[in-house]
């Protein structure tokens, strides 16, 4: 008799409609475990944090907050920022928090294009579109090096310097993850983005390391493109693609572009791993706590459910996962649309079309 | 009677389908200089500099270049790059090396949308679409700071640092500049975009003083959005915008990001302005050399074209700059297209259209 697996997932709502999207995304696992006859099931713990802890707390999590999250199988994140708190210091406190200390260098951002969504491309209706972003998640843009100075230059003067780091080690796993990724796909192909034309140190560093790696994947295809051709590559060719692996801010820009053209942000899936498994990974949808319409209930959830079937591959529930990703599928299919794809559904009808087209 | 104006304009051609583009853009302002009946004309100077150059000299422009072109009314150039020499080499040997050496510190980019190209993007069918992206275009990502190293970690453990630097100085001239073109345009606003929530230095500063400049044009509109939103947005919402100011490396990729929106990157012009007009200005389509059709007479030519009617407004001959714009429509609404927009034309009957067109 097959024993019972329990994935514990600390879940971290956090702001806005993380809240309610999160929530989506747990009916869902939750109905999945229940369909599964014992096979398997999920242990929630809940965790307050975010920017209304931070109001109480002055803090967006408890300093012991990574201790208490290590334990976890995973993390399933909502979304963090909102008017109490400047931006910078709600995700360096909370969300970036997470991804640095628990290590999470690859950052996986499927970019979808769901039937039934009305793509702004024209060219998404009679060709198949399927591609994924590996975004490097720990260093690179994101360093936080740098500095403002004005001394001695008097008003007007301010100089600031923002300074990217790249070392060969962060370069070569997130290139290596993303040519293991493309082995496991129909088109084994991997597009490299820099823009070392104009970047002398770093971005070379990458395309140095990036052929190097190459050369152990004979059997993947390969390209490098610069990032402003990659962006218009995205509009004119995306046929031509199927995994993209950038360094953590061009891949920030195409992941944001892919879902824009796929539909909409809040359609957006997102890993971020510690491949290792040395850490809990963190799921989360790529959109924000958006305030305009948090707590009405109508958010589009499919981002966090589609982020939920990446945390149900990454417990090794593969079937399970695709079985999810169809049953978005036959809801967006159906005509079950929220707002911000053309239709007038809210999140609980979209969380309910997922639980049913699963049982289906 | 009215002065004969003579404008003198040093060409560039440069590398691989620069020479046929700037070929035809010299073409269609001869053509205007005829039909003005006296009132103005242009005085050419080709100069042979590019990959050809290097080839036999070493350099890719002689030493004294710079003192050569400086006394012209401005610059008319192709496209730079070819096998023969490293991107980087060519790219700041010449033309990198005129943009920084003459402080063109504004890089005008319009994204246009023409009759007659079908864009990828739905929404361009019924939507008038046009907007400008203004390129700050002296310092930020492409400062050339930074370095690689080894020393004391052993091998696969080197470390590249590439830093952006950002001036309160070099900030607010480019963002007064696009405060200025908005008060130019039908719609007043300005769109300012940075990644401030991941980059805390330079970008903040950005923000800074994107917010003390806005005081002094309380008549445009203004929006802060962080470049992954944006991108996302030239795509969901690009009736929204009208002028966009970011920085080198975010308005290059928003830049290029439009011209595909707009169907082709033959299609995009641009202006690299010293302002203050100490030195020369430069007019250069935004593609580059193309090596897998340059030769063949089939590039196409309206980027550089369209160059050109920027050049016109730089003389002050703002009614021949429009035009020479309506001439682009009248060409493409009547179907004269290149391959790269669908069509089978060369650049020699497009060149030909336009001519056409503004005799008509
Ligand atoms: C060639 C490259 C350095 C250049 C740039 O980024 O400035 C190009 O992409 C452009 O947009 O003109
Ligand atoms: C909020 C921001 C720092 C974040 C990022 O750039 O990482 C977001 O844009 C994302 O894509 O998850």
């Amino acid at each position: 008799m097959a024993e019972h697996q329990v994935f514990t997932i600390a879940s971290i709502p956090a702001d806005g409609v993380g809240q309610e999207v999160v929530a989506a995304g747990r009916t869902v696992l939750d109905a999945l475990a229940e369909q599964s006859k014992g096979a398997f099931s999920f242990e929630w713990t809940e965790f307050p944090w975010g920017s209304a802890y931070y109001a109480e707390h002055g803090v967006l999590m408890p300093a012991d907050g990574l201790e208490t999250l290590k334990p976890f199988d995973a993390i399933y994140f909502g979304a963090v920022g909102w008017e109490n708190v400047p931006d910078h210091v709600s995700l360096w406190e909370l969300r970036l928090n997470i991804t640095q200390n628990f290590d999470q260098w690859a950052n996986i951002r499927p970019v979808r294009f769901l039937p039934g969504v009305v793509s702004p491309l024209r060219t998404a209706e009679d060709t198949e579109l399927d591609w994924v972003v590996v975004r490097e998640n720990s260093e690179g843009e994101y360093a936080g090096l740098g500095g403002r100075n004005l001394s001695g230059r008097g008003p007007g003067n301010e100089v600031a310097v923002q300074s990217s780091l790249f070392t060969e080690k962060g370069c070569e796993r997130i290139i290596r993850f993303a040519f293991d990724l493309a082995r496991t796909r129909t088109v084994r192909k991997v597009s490299s983005v820099t823009k070392s034309n104009a970047q002398q140190y770093g971005m070379v560093l990458w395309d140095e390391v990036f052929a190097r790696v190459a050369e152990d994947y004979p059997d993947v295809a390969t390209e490098s493109v610069l990032v402003d051709a990659m962006s218009a590559k995205f509009v004119l060719r995306p046929e031509d693609l199927s995994v993209v692996v950038a360094s953590n801010l061009n891949a920030d820009i195409l992941s944001d572009l892919g879902s824009a053209l796929a539909g909409s942000l809040g359609l957006a899936a997102s890993a971020n791993l510690n491949a290792e498994r040395r850490f809990p990974s963190m799921f989360e949808p790529v959109h924000g706590s958006a305030p305009d319409i948090a707590g009405q209930g109508i958010a589009n959830p499919i981002g966090a459910i589609a982020s939920a079937a990446l945390m149900l591959d990454h417990f090794g529930l593969h079937a399970e996962a695709r079985r999810l990703e169809a049953a978005i599928e036959a809801t967006t299919a159906a005509g079950h649309l929220t707002r911000d794809i053309g239709g007038t559904a809210d999140t609980a009808e979209i969380t309910q079309a997922v639980v049913e087209a699963l049982a289906a």
